[in-house]
């Protein structure tokens, strides 16, 4: 198979996080529940995982990275846990339903009222439009980093920027950046970041968390056992025991870890670099293709920083069908439909056909994306 | 390290379960998102799993097996999406913080009324309690399946039985139980039953998840992506998918599904046997030795099934002291303190000296216990 639906998960992942999750399992006791040498063990694979986000990430604390089973998770934990009554929030049209579905049942449950900053037919949107939308009771923006559907990259600083000039809590959604997009939460103006383990960060699936910036304040989500303070009726307030309640999943993070040094070692940028020719050779390769359209703003030549995403129809074929034939005739994995991004669709102008979503990996070579490049233009043929 | 420690995590997974899970890190796409061949897999393992854990259960249809990160989470997902404002709840002196925690929430924020059914200085319970103590609007009892301070077990089919004659939802925590004791939730009259995969099911952590019975209504808890029903604004009704947002952890359920075919193929009372001969081996070693304590109740002779822990304390000495002194001098690993199960030892009147925990799994070995004993009797001596 030919993989090419990295944007759901990374399929392909490094030796060294197969190799430390099968050491995990048969080394390690459950972290922060006793002092022998089993607990201590997966103590540390969990510290140093934490030490590992909160350098690539730039978070101020290690202990204010909290682990969450998917980025999905944390969005909901920062959310639910952030917003109250009466409170305004803004989004965009770019956002997964991750992010949507948390607001929507925020409106529908606390009353709470929310914007989107709307996209164009590119899917691209004005950030002007977020000073526009700031009311009095506004106290948080949530926001994409790079869309899911079109690999468009949103300037998070740039938003940042405009959150912190009106005390405003600025959440940012990198599920499709962590990993192979640059990120400084300090230097961009992020107050919680949400990451998952097993997209860009070539991680076990079941990974991912919140990294928290300094004196944002979350309620807890799940509460329960956490091996200290075992007295207290309510979960202990420190990060990152105030997010995390039962047993972590070291088992994942010890791949998760590996995988921060892979990301760490081979470096984002180069990561970012190899993926980016990939794609750039599949959208040369298919966009002049007669019948073949490609959506978002595909802009390479400024040398602007996007995600490896090409999303594409072919004539009226059905995406889900487009998606299938390349699966069936060709081996070829990739991912039609509505990408769990109604409003982007909207966007788009793509509900009822659904994109065909291309998105490259590391792992993914020349030859894959020429393979790629053929079938489409058989199929468009 | 004699690992003795099971009753936190099982150090020692089969090797089938760590194959799986670096199958699956090498050949998994992600689950119900797309139709290609790795997604499938992902898709199909999953719901191998479902079907298994439905058939060790006795859950009536693998489509309400919804998966979470850790029983905890699964315990949040039904006490927190099933009770509401107004709404009595019973539940026993025996819970661990997974529990206790989250109906102390309840209690903050929901106004939810609760009862203790007390446990004796044996952290025995007297089951004419829950009859005593059901209200008008008492809604739900939420029980341990086995104390993880003593190993004695909860006769949870009782519990049932009252709690059906009443109308009441029963929840039961079988963090301790699942793929050591026999559970039938049908046969035992359970509505919601709650499970870690990494204790006595010998799967990864981070995998567990809640069975819910016919005609049992829990809210969602987190949001999100679903891969199905994606232009709905709320999260889809029906379960799994109602109970599960954004990624499963597939890695990790590989090999929880691994586990599942482990536990069933060697049978889950040839387990507790193999369990149980060690456990009583322990504590024939100790209960007699100068200094030894015992807790809760070790009735052996009429075959009474619990789980293999033996909780002790020596003379008057710190149960962390104890605890430490068997890690460093003898290479034991063992739990001391409270176990998340602070109202247990109120009852069991050990909350400053707490109980140092020792707990077997079927990778034990008769020779481990010998050690364990000797040790104990020499920092006794």
């Amino acid at each position: 198979m030919i993989y090419l639906d990295n944007a759901a998960t990374t399929m392909k992942k490094p030796d060294c996080v197969v190799e430390a999750v099968a050491r995990a399992l048969t080394t390690m006791g459950n972290a922060s529940r006793g002092a022998h040498s089993g607990s201590l063990a997966a103590s540390r694979v969990d510290l140093a995982c934490r030490q590992k986000a909160a350098r690539l990430f730039g978070c101020w604390r290690p202990d204010h990275v909290c682990f969450a089973s998917n980025s999905t998770e944390a969005l909901n934990i920062a959310l639910m846990g952030i917003l109250n009554e009466g409170d305004h929030a803004i989004s965009t049209d770019l956002e997964h339903n991750s992010v949507l579905r948390p607001l929507y049942r925020l409106q529908a449950e606390r009353g709470l009222q929310v914007d989107f900053v709307p996209a164009d037919r590119l899917g691209m949107i004005d950030y002007d439009d977020f000073e526009r939308l700031i009311k009095p009771n506004t106290r948080l923006i949530v926001a994409n980093h790079a869309s899911n559907v079109t690999g468009n990259l949103v300037d998070v600083a740039r938003i940042g920027k405009i959150a912190h000039e009106h005390d405003l809590i600025f959440v940012v959604d990198a599920s499709q950046t962590a990993g192979c997009v640059p990120i400084d939460m300090q230097a961009m103006g992020i107050d919680v970041l949400c990451f998952t383990g097993h997209k860009g960060l070539y991680g076990p699936q079941g990974t991912g968390g919140l990294c928290v910036g300094k004196g944002v304040e979350i309620r807890p989500w799940k509460v329960g056992g956490t091996g200290v303070q075992s007295y207290s009726k309510a979960q202990p307030a420190d990060y990152p025991t105030r997010l995390e309640a039962g047993t972590l999943n070291s088992h994942g993070l010890a791949g998760l870890s590996a995988a921060f040094d892979f990301v760490e070692d081979i470096g984002v940028t180069a990561i970012s670099h190899h993926e980016r020719i990939l794609m750039q050779r599949f959208y040369e390769g298919v966009h002049n293709v007669d019948g073949v359209k490609v959506y978002g703003d595909i802009t390479l030549e400024d040398g602007r920083e996007r995600t490896a995403i090409v999303s594409i129809n072919i004539r009226d074929y059905d995406s889900g069908a487009v998606s299938d034939a390349l699966a069936e005739g060709y081996g070829i994995a990739t991912r039609p439909g509505a990408h769990c991004a109604p409003r982007m669709h909207q966007a788009l102008g793509t509900v009822d056909q659904g994109v065909v979503r291309f998105s490259f990996s590391y792992f993914n070579t020349a030859a894959e994306v020429d393979a790629a490049i053929a079938a489409v233009r058989e199929i468009a043929g």
